[in-house]
């Protein structure tokens, strides 16, 4: 229980709200900046100015003036080319390394296959995408400067000390990746890590199928199966940061052997383990998971019987756990990503049909189910907005510790 | 997006942040309110000075000075017996009326026993709460006021215009409850309708023993099975307000028919119907759902087999249920009410070796299980506190337009 905040608290979440605002939703002129946040014109001009000076927004006049006469309002605009993150995505199969901008822009990308099905070495994994990153920044302006950074990976990651309890198909476990990460780059910024499915909801909430949700689920298929849940708008993270694990929700008692140890999980059921082995495709692992699960949805799409029935009763698996969802979180919008997408597109009639059944009609009502709009870069472009989140938050602050490592401003 | 409160919004919000902190932590110094909503003393004074005129707490000396020379500092103590709330519990065997004042206290009470298996009829389950609660503001003494009623009731309700969409044990479907009774009762304040085990979630997490976790699950049985869950400190809602409907999360495929129309529910399975099945103890149907689930838990306290072993099955299905919440929403704390207190206490050895093999390492590391501590009362306490929200959310607007119905502040 807290009491209202201070003017120094007011002005610090009014710069965050109006930087997040022009990142989010783009170049907002004064007048429209002044309606959609509440405040009044030279409140909206004040602030901009103090943004403008730390150099993370210009002011410029409009590119379609618009019809009306007189002095077109002044547009805000986020300084997408001189303040960015690095995006880090750990995937089984691809590793993924962006340099994006403020605003949400991709501004240069760099993609290497990886081979995370087997034991990998943290050290190695480093050096890789420090080296990606390295290459990234080298191609940045001189006054280009790096704000933020955030790895996604395919684990359940402690909030806090960002330790990685569990990595199921990478087994790097318990390594703080993103120290030794930001280490190696030197930057001067930490790298923030998050489990992938968790940023993947973010960024769909945020950039994708679930703009306007308050309440959405995102699943995750990679070779497992995660979850990222928004609740009343925010992220679920539970006590430790490792909410949101639906991949270990037990679906079939007796059923599948998970890789967590329990059997019948969503994961085990839905995975793309299962779905080769009840296609009698196991001859694709030389691929990636994306590709083998298309090669089964297209298969299926020929008329392939076998391919069909793995993905009717993979859809009926995922169907009960989308059920089960539904029940307890009423959710407007389920979206699924990664691999899911594909699994849904080839099975969205008996994900539907056994929701109607195992769904209550209440919450079942509303709820919409969508694949994830940001394709391949769900869990990408949610990293970059978990980098973001620390300049969004105080702006002003974050830069002057970047200008000046030594200085820490009174009462932080 | 919206930017920062205005001062007057600063001041509702400390108003009722002040007056939520006696409600909640009961009577506290002008010195322990500065320290803890982190005021000054003279915002302190001011805003108890603007409660105290509005009748909603009163200062005094306090009752054991201290050892502290000097003179010492006032007691803010809430008018506990001048304001009140009405909080009214429909279960399936028993109705309950509470009059609580301000802090929670409860000034009065009546119960009644209630048939609630069969078709209820609304009018007259209407006229009974009624009857009861008028009883109870007949005690009240003339300068008390009634600032708030809310309803506990075992089914769906939706959020906004507290619509009953699905009331399994009760039959009373798609019926406006509150307004019938807030019509009937006639004293100028809205009866709130919510879901008992919601309520029960709330009531635990302010009062029992979920003091302090920010994200815990509620589990509550009466015939049926019902969750509330806090996510981050906040009662998990849904899109609707649907929310937390674990009692029908799918645990066994091909299980207990349930009364939502699918099968192998956590409710079929764990629910006291099942129980009494699992042990031959169908005779017991004439006893309210907890006599009958103790007699249980008593007769394999005392060695009957086959109640052990029906509280044995039963608790390996909420073990598989707990699993499954402790995955999803890594919960600092799962606590047991209504006939799953004892069910719990029966089979906790089940429940906690279950977890142990299908809960994940990370999140179940430092969970805890608990039964309510608020007993029997956990949903009636939670109707007070849901009754109390909007007097506490804005404490001088809601006292006004108590005194004069006609008034509605600019504004508002």
């Amino acid at each position: 229980m807290r009491a209202g905040p201070s003017q120094e608290d007011i002005r610090r979440h009014n710069l965050g709200t109006l930087l997040r605002y022009v990142h989010v939703r783009g170049p907002a002129s004064r007048a429209t900046l002044a309606e959609s946040l509440g405040l009044n014109r030279s409140t909206i001009m004040a602030l901009t100015a103090d943004l403008t000076a730390a150099g993370l927004v210009r002011e410029e006049l409009p590119r379609s003036p618009g019809r009306r006469a007189g002095r077109p309002s002044l547009v805000v605009r986020p300084e997408s080319t001189r303040v960015y993150v690095l995006a880090f995505d750990v995937g089984v199969d691809r590793l993924a390394v962006a340099r994006v901008g403020l605003g949400g822009v991709v501004l240069d990308r760099r993609e290497a296959p990886h081979e995370g099905r087997g034991p990998v070495e943290p050290a190695e994994l480093v050096a890789t995408l420090a080296g990606m990153a390295r290459s990234l920044v080298r191609k940045a302006g001189r006054d280009a400067v790096c704000v933020g950074a955030a790895l996604a990976f395919p684990g359940i990651v402690r909030r806090g000390d960002d330790v990685i309890r569990f990595g199921p198909n990478l087994r790097v476990g318990d390594v703080t990746l993103g120290e030794m990460l930001s280490r190696r780059l030197a930057l001067g910024v930490p790298v923030a890590v998050a489990n992938d499915a968790n940023l993947g909801a973010i960024a769909e909430h945020e950039r994708g199928a679930g703009v306007g949700y308050d309440d959405m689920v995102y699943l995750h298929g990679d070779v497992g199966v995660g979850g990222g849940i928004i609740v009343g708008g925010r992220l679920l993270g539970g006590q430790d940061g490792y909410g949101g694990e639906v991949g270990h929700m037990g679906v079939n008692p007796g059923g599948r052997m998970c890789s967590c140890g329990a059997r019948g999980c969503l994961e085990s059921e839905v995975g793309e383990r299962t779905l080769l082995t009840l296609a009698g495709r196991a001859d694709l692992t030389g691929v990636t998971s994306r590709e083998a699960v298309r090669a089964i949805v297209d298969a299926a799409d020929r008329g392939d019987v076998v391919a069909r029935d793995a993905l009717h009763q993979v859809g009926t698996w995922l169907g009960r756990g989308v059920a089960n969802l539904v029940n307890i979180f009423n959710p407007g919008l389920v979206v699924f990503g990664g691999t899911l997408r594909d699994v849904y597109l080839g099975s969205a009639a008996q994900v539907r049909s056994v929701l109607a059944t195992e769904g209550m009609a209440a919450p079942r009502e509303r709820v919409r189910l969508r694949t994830a709009q940001l394709g391949d870069d769900t869990t990408l472009v949610g990293a970059a907005e978990f980098a973001f989140a620390d300049v969004l938050a105080d702006p002003l602050h974050v830069l002057a510790r970047l200008r000046d490592p030594e200085e820490e401003p009174v009462g932080s």
